[in-house]
């Protein structure tokens, strides 16, 4: 999806995955605003700063990221569409630093984690230093001038700080990616296929949970998520985050979002986007 | 739960969250052995080092810990017990710094994110430095006998290396709190309220999800965790992990797994254990 002149917000050092995320989705023509942490993502979109912002809702080994789904429900922004790139973490370093010349490798504590094996296997001897950011650590390098050391971050911050991949894919996992949604101040009506992402709350009746969610198996309606997050101090009593195949544009779907919101205590339709994971 | 000359590994460092919970679980007679990752805790509970192995599971912000979920899958343990402790973050330094002292902040990224009001309160001036491991930043201050900084980590931790909590509480969302599972090598019979946990994945069949719940909506079955996990790749297809009161010691629990299996591809009794949470 190509737009000109759109303002995308996202959090992290220029480079970061979710960078990533808003090019793979607006094209390399969105003019993109780092921010130091999600609320601000939020607060530059509520504002006007930015079109949109970029966020990362769930990740295929470390699950959902509950502050984004937080800050949903507190700020009232819509969802608007959604993209998953995979997280590929390369080895990068100063151009002409070669692999024999790395003694410590840089990134963020998770990246570090999810390149363990590969660290050991191509450098058994380095020493592993974690840094608040994965595409920070390039920036870092590249600042200091550190020569004998290289970080894990995304090709995008090769590219960025102008700096050189030693080794290519370092993740052990290679099913790692992160799903990101993007929010705008106003929803929008999909043309083509749409998903629906909704989040509810119930009173504490025997059942209530799988009765809610049998109003979209009576419609066969195809749901893409569905996760329970307990309300703290609350025994039995949950929020419910689902994303579904369809539109409330749709008789169907409406129908099973009436029917649902008769059990419900809180209901929030987070928005309603063009299918594209 | 109290039992005298338990052996119990963890992930991290000594004062660790796991370890708390590890305490909270089996009582301060237990033995507790740190491991550098989660791979190397269920090692030891499969060799015999240990007894059990004490793993976060879930945590209220930051959402479930999917690495865990895959080392249940690939691991042969049972589930024997679990255990909920809230995250709270202590402000801990050398005994006699004080907090005018304090100009460095040392913690796991993540702590340090779920501080960052408080710290923007109280120590306006102070640097974010990230380490590993909340534990291991108090550990580092006392080593390295850093008197101008301060530790981000659990109350235990300061207890362990002898130091001081300047400020107790530290973390912005008082909502903040990490369910763990017990593991072990057999499976247990709980006498009393019992919690069962599952893990299936179906064929691409529309509906399917919402119609492998209907087994446990018909036998007024009483879910506590619900999510779905993408498998990668392939669209519609899941990962369904449920936690459920009873045990297949009970008829209609009994009936209600029977009827999955009619439909899944893919079963795991990931085990059965006395309620706690």
């Amino acid at each position: 999806m190509s737009q000109a002149s759109v303002r995308a917000a996202f959090q992290g050092e220029r480079g970061a995955y979710s960078e990533a995320a808003a090019v793979a989705f607006f094209g390399e023509s969105v003019e993109v605003k780092p921010c130091p942490d999600f609320d601000t993502v939020f607060e530059a979109v509520t504002s006007g700063q930015v079109n949109h912002g970029v966020l990362p809702v769930e990740n295929s080994l470390a699950g959902s990221i509950h502050r984004n789904y937080d800050l949903l429900l507190r700020f009232d922004l819509s969802i608007v569409g959604e993209v998953q790139i995979p997280i590929a973490h390369q080895l990068i370093a100063l151009p002409g630093v070669t692999l024999s010349d790395v003694k410590k490798v840089y990134s963020h504590p998770q990246a570090l984690a999810q390149c363990e094996h590969s660290i050991s296997r191509i450098l058994p001897q380095a020493k592993r230093i974690t840094t608040y950011d994965t595409a920070g650590s390039v920036k870092m390098i590249k600042e200091q001038h550190i020569t004998d050391g290289a970080g894990l971050a995304s090709a995008r911050s090769a590219d960025i700080y102008g700096m050189n991949i030693l080794q290519p894919d370092m993740q052990d996992n290679p099913e790692n990616y992160t799903r990101f949604v993007v929010v705008g101040r106003e929803p929008v009506e999909p043309p083509g296929e749409a998903k629906t992402s909704i989040v509810f709350s119930m009173e504490n009746i025997p059942g209530a949970l799988f009765k809610s969610l049998a109003v979209f198996a009576l419609r066969d309606i195809d749901p893409t998520k569905i996760e329970s997050r307990p309300l703290q101090g609350k025994r039995l009593q949950y929020f419910l985050y689902i994303d579904f195949i369809g539109s409330p544009h749709q008789a169907h779907c409406r129908n099973a979002l009436h029917n649902l919101q008769e059990m419900t205590s809180y209901f929030k339709l987070l928005g309603v986007y063009p299918r594209n994971v």
